[in-house]
């Protein structure tokens, strides 16, 4: 298995061209949140934001547009129960995040086949959590999307949706299985040093922490995810880097902190992307 | 009387296994908050999440989600006037607080008889503010209850649960006390050097300070103590911990504070606790 | 005029008892707020709390009561359009604070007349803001209260309270008139160096400074002064030094930042009281 | 073209007269959100809370209020459906912000005729965003308006608006435009290295980075214009300044941050405005 290190991050975060606007960076449609899971959407945005994305649209229940707004202004907001409003924001986006903090009820269940039924080839979904679990129990076909899929379950959620248990996962059983759930997808599986399935290819990163095991930080880096894709392209290194983006920044919080708070990890993002761009630059 | 110094800390707070995730940490529900005091729920929640716990659920009235959301957004919320969610939560969790900023209506007496004759054997109760009020009005017996239970009156809450005038809460006079309300139950007398009283042991910390008078401060204690009861275990010692780790965090920040606000408190955690941590390594 | 240094404050802000507990430095209570004025009782509030205030409780709209618990989670609310709790609030404070932000509608006077009405010989009264417009409008009489009074108006409001114009705001004029408006009350007009005026003593403060000319100023002091009336005493030197720790602390911000913003004030309390205890205590 | 380089701030932004007063800096009403769009008025007028305005109130749709005061509660709110308070507001202001997050709908371009409608000669006004859309979509005459006027499309707004595709937009194109559409009004291009016409003058700031490719950069820059123009004057210079401050700080943020968000640009302001006004005071 590759392991993906350090030089992943200089190999796509790039210095910005100074002749560009925020149109160049992505548009991001997150959909996430629900009554009792109201932070999800929040980290996954302030995440989005912090980590480079143009333009931020966050589709989740009227309830939380307070705390977003509070906590990101930088993103707009969509009821998702508007259907109209929801459908075109995921015509218009680039990536689509669905599934922090969803649930698992009917609407939500409605929420996963809508997006699942108009993503377009030139976008990017990522399928996380709640979104994960109702794919798994509905056994819905990821075959019939044309757009870039990015699966981000951890070893539960994956288990759920190939029937691996924990133990047998191992490379070439998680390799059968995506092949068999979606063959171009993109596959994470979020564990200690998270494993990544593109195409055949198999890569691990060397980074992450156990000061990563609090809520929130799945959910945190489906923002990162969506950024950088948005950002740059979809592609394995892109979400290599991503990934590793994420447990990197976690690393260096937790030489000092017993826990990594996905607030810590996201107000970091832009001081840590920025000297990886300089050395970028470097060569 | 034994005295608890620093070095109970690094005997329980020790670093964490690289191959652990968020269910290792604990389940925490923290019911809590009503109308008027909304920040309760808000400060034992967020002080949980900055002490490590695994997973922390707030059951609460639905007008504070926003609140919580905006300030904690690793937390998931509960409506605690749904019931069926409530049971839910009770029993799925690991620790559960009950009491903070909860008030004293028939309402909030519902949701303490609820907690009492539902939490199990392998679950630890903190039984705080308001939960001790009513327990003292109502005089609801602890005896029947097969979880671990945690009380943490301030001499006042003890006057009313004890009958014993402040001038009278001796060693003795709380250690029989004690036995007679709840005999396995772990009390902890909060003021200045807060006492602990086990199974017929006593200790006292040899920290804290004239900064912690101050709205909060024990709704924080109750955060912590379950985010170490989640995390370790129940036991004297981890208790002794969580109680020394909250004075302790505090007499920093009243070194050069007037006053210690509980959000210095909990945004101090995690460095405080990852310094205690690297000490335990080195053994 | 007597000039007040910055040697009032250590004559005033000394170090806690260790044997003390919250109930010890004051029952706040701040009605305060409107629909359109929502940030006066956030200002106010936060100010008490950080300047050392036991325990601080909010009268204002329901409608505000996210805003105060996201940022003061320290203080309680109340609803003032309950009577019977306002009332409540009313009997168990120590420092009543009301004006800031409250707007001048019927439900306003009805608020002003309900605290003037049950103020009692052993609490304080500040006066600030819309009540103070409210008692110059209705010509409300002062002489009746048996608290102690202080009335914060800045130049403005002390024109419509006494019917002098700016520039006839003597010395000799403005004891004349607080003698006839509240012989007992304790005036501050707050200008560039307020002046303090109290029982035919006439002070000014030699700090502040233009950064403070900025929306919530105003409000901000009121919190201080309670703050330190409830932990202190009512007296001329206790007003006195909370007139000149806010503008002390704020020249300190304002020798950094083009304006001293409350927030920035208030974060800076703890630390600039801490240092003025400290040297207090070593005499 | 003129180019605009760092001394325009120090000819704008001087050392405050101590013996002034908050109604010195300017009265600005910011007309701003929608409930899609609620942080554009949040970032408008934290910028011009932060740049130093005296007093600021923000119209926007009620259920944002508690965003706006938990994020500044320095200042007032007005719900803009309440159409007798918003004309109040409109006529007590010196500058008035339209625009940001308004959204186009029908409600929205009756707010945009309101305040054209009853602007007076002394005042200000700032166009931005959602009004200038509506202004084309309607093809509004902006020449009845004896209003001083700003215009701050970027180049997609400014297309719309003059008709000028993107590669059209050459100096002399827009200053025929410009001169067309509001022979007086300051017209500010964003685009990497903004223009600024006004009056047969053109010039360009030099300042501005690809990390302010942003959501929200341009809400903040109208908190920043009406601050200045409300402390100092309606002048070119003022403008040039506000425009040149805001790449300014941004400039500073983008050396050591991979993207600018509002928030570290806001927070940064009075820092950096002190600094001038510093090297303002040495001459």
């Amino acid at each position: 298995m590759k392991k993906i290190n350090k030089s992943i991050l200089s190999q796509i975060i790039a210095p910005r061209n100074p002749n560009s606007y925020k149109g160049n960076y992505g548009k991001i449609l997150i959909i996430a949140g629900s009554l009792p899971f109201g932070g999800a959407a929040i980290m996954s945005s302030s995440a989005a934001v912090h980590a480079g994305a143009g333009l931020v649209t966050v589709a989740t229940v009227q309830e939380k547009f307070t705390a977003i707004n509070t906590k990101i202004p930088e993103a707009m907001t969509v009821d998702y129960h508007n259907i109209i409003e929801t459908s075109d924001a995921i015509n218009k986006a680039n990536v689509i995040v669905i599934g922090p903090g969803l649930g698992t009820d009917e609407y939500a269940k409605s929420l996963v086949h809508l997006v699942l039924d108009n993503a377009k080839a030139e976008q990017t979904l990522v399928l996380d959590a709640s979104a994960l679990t109702i794919i798994a129990q509905q056994k819905l076909s990821l075959s019939q999307t044309s757009a870039n899929l990015i699966l981000t379950p951890h070893q539960g959620e994956w288990r759920r949706l190939s029937g691996l248990d924990i133990d047998q996962q191992t490379e070439q059983n998680n390799q059968t299985a995506i092949n068999k759930i979606a063959p171009n997808a993109l596959l994470i599986v979020k564990k200690h040093h998270s494993e990544i399935y593109y195409q055949d290819q198999v890569s691990q990163i060397t980074a992450g922490n156990a000061g990563m095991a609090t809520g929130g930080m799945g959910d945190t880096l489906t923002g990162i995810i969506a950024a950088l894709v948005g950002q740059f392209d979809f592609s394995l290194k892109t979400v290599e880097a991503a990934l590793f983006l994420h447990s990197f920044v976690a690393d260096k919080i937790f030489e000092k902190n017993y826990v990594v708070l996905p607030e810590m990890l996201i107000k970091n993002l832009p001081k840590v992307m920025k000297k990886i761009a300089n050395n970028t630059a470097k060569g």
